[in-house]
């Protein structure tokens, strides 16, 4: 989330911690973060030193994670990227407290209002010491370094008991919600998959029990056969337009063999989805002038290594439509775009032809 | 939806009619409308003469409906509030045609590509004949006959076999999708009730069967027992801060008594509810310096008049802030602003205290 608002009044209210909040009808949640509005004012007074810079790392929390030079200390200057707790974190975890999900909440908090502790870890990752903002214009050793770095954090993430689930985004531009230009993505990890996420595992695992088999591979088996959809590949990735895409040119990249964890998946297939990914969002900044867009990974969730019956998968959102009222009240997206027409047009950049 | 995109070589590809197209994991579905790409093109092309203003009836569809100066005739620009096709249609239906739904689409259609007609109507309400852009300056009477024109379009559904469910929304500004400046709101007539709407109808059914109660009944008198959400009230009707709520400043606007559809609520709930609205809308535009904001109407589904399991409301969106990642991965919203600081806020600035 970013905020494109002014600095007002009700930013400057006392801060309370995090928590989960329940639709009274539908128990669908929110959370209400007021920590992050601080954000507002304190971003807007410090923008002549960008805090993600190199020489900055003051500005910041202290790092729990970084690619740095040989012999350099913890939170000197010498970093190639920097993972930092975030400074207005959108989830809190204290060592002695209970991590909550929304479906632990006492049932009158869910079905008639205040709310529980929202429970989890929020990070950023920075990706790189200069001010670039554009994460595909990052060489290609430090374009692998930052997914790299989300792996470690996903494997980190493995071995502490109060987390279910770890989501790795990025916000491209203001349009997509980042509030701060210096290159970099975040990530919330959460006690257990939440709202889309469950969705498509309780998903992939009803499909599995009645077809023994994968639905990603299945699907990805049909794309490939039709060809139609498909926007560029290499030996062990494909990225494709969506069927139901909800935003023009949207596209998925995801494994042809069957992993269920981006951390866990083969060094081979790691590689090459690396390529295939700044390849294509290479394509996108050319094609579309620079859109704003988000990333979001689909990895598998934690407390497991292999699960047959979910896929990982990127998903990259270029944001050139703005949802509107019919989205807001229905959670359906109109997409002018045909994804045949996004694929044919991506491919044809991508390949040069 | 509105676009922010400058137009592009994919605007001009071949027109095809609109489609629900499902993701192949969750069945959630998108409409792919490419009618609505070619809107980019010809609106820049117009920008001197505003289609929606009186006088200019000719750069639209004719009209549906219309309030309008006694003795003038249907298309002349005599009207104060004027109701017409939208020209570039998320949704289309030819008489002809089998109304599809996307649960109709053949099960390899959902589940592996490809998509099936997504019929229906899209109108325009103009919000007056002046090229006023804020639809609450509008005057107390024309304001009035807006919300009067969507209950005479729901009416008119009513008796439509082939539609299921009207979605009424408005988009305030660029940043909340509207395209155009003038005063507009906008009816899409599906089907079915869709995603969250149906998700909504279904979490009432449940209640109500296990209750024998209405449960936004049940929760109003809660809310109105604990008194920290509301933001604004009248005789008949109550303007709360959602418990939930994705945005900053989210507020839901309902009736005291038990009705499921706008259209068939009693003279007194209406007005008091007309009243409120603009009222509330009035004091959002002063509080946060005229924000882009959706509305959003939940009203009953067609073919039925009055459903002990649902109750009406109008759910008001300010666009403060910018869904990034995680919104887009999870469907789950970080807000900064408590719903019971809003709540506050607003009071004071609508109240005058």
């Amino acid at each position: 989330m970013g905020d494109i608002v002014s600095k007002s009044e009700f930013v400057l209210n006392p801060v309370t911690a995090p928590e989960y909040r329940c639709d009274p009808i539908t128990g669908i949640w929110s959370i209400i973060a007021p920590e992050r509005a601080k954000r507002l004012a304190i971003e807007s007074e410090n923008r002549s030193r960008c805090p993600f810079c190199a020489g900055n790392e003051s500005l910041t929390l202290p790092e729990v994670f970084a690619f740095r030079a040989e012999k350099s200390i913890a939170n000197d200057s010498n970093w190639r990227v920097r993972v930092i707790d975030n400074l207005y974190p959108a989830v809190r975890l204290s060592s002695t407290e209970v991590c909550y999900q929304p479906n632990d909440c006492p049932d009158h908090v869910r079905t008639f209002g205040g709310g529980c502790p929202a429970q989890g870890f929020h990070e950023v990752i920075i990706e790189g010491p200069e001010h670039e903002r554009s994460f595909v214009k990052l060489s290609k050793n430090l374009f692998r370094e930052v997914i790299l770095s989300w792996k470690q954090r996903l494997l980190f993430y493995h071995e502490k008991k109060e987390i279910g689930y770890v989501q790795i985004f990025k916000n491209h531009g203001p349009e997509a919600g980042a509030s701060l230009e210096h290159s970099h993505s975040q990530l919330i990890a959460l006690s257990d998959p939440p709202g889309f996420i469950a969705e498509e595992i309780r998903s992939g695992k009803d499909y599995y029990q009645q077809h023994d088999r994968c639905t990603w591979c299945d699907w990805l088996k049909k794309e490939l056969d039709l060809g139609i959809r498909i926007v560029a590949q290499n030996h062990s990735c494909v990225a494709i337009s969506a069927n139901a895409a909800r935003w023009p040119f949207e596209t998925w990249i995801l494994p042809r063999t069957h992993f269920s964890h981006l951390e866990f998946t083969s060094e081979e297939i790691f590689e090459d989805f690396i390529a295939l990914t700044q390849n294509v969002l290479l394509g996108l900044h050319h094609a579309l002038l620079d859109p704003p867009y988000n990333l979001v990974l689909h990895s598998g969730p934690m407390r497991c290594k292999n699960l047959p019956s979910f896929h990982w998968h990127l998903e990259i959102l270029p944001r050139l439509t703005q949802p509107g009222g019919f989205e807001w009240a229905t959670g359906r997206h109109i997409n002018p775009v045909p994804p045949e027409q996004a694929a044919k047009f991506l491919h044809r950049v991508i390949s040069g032809e």
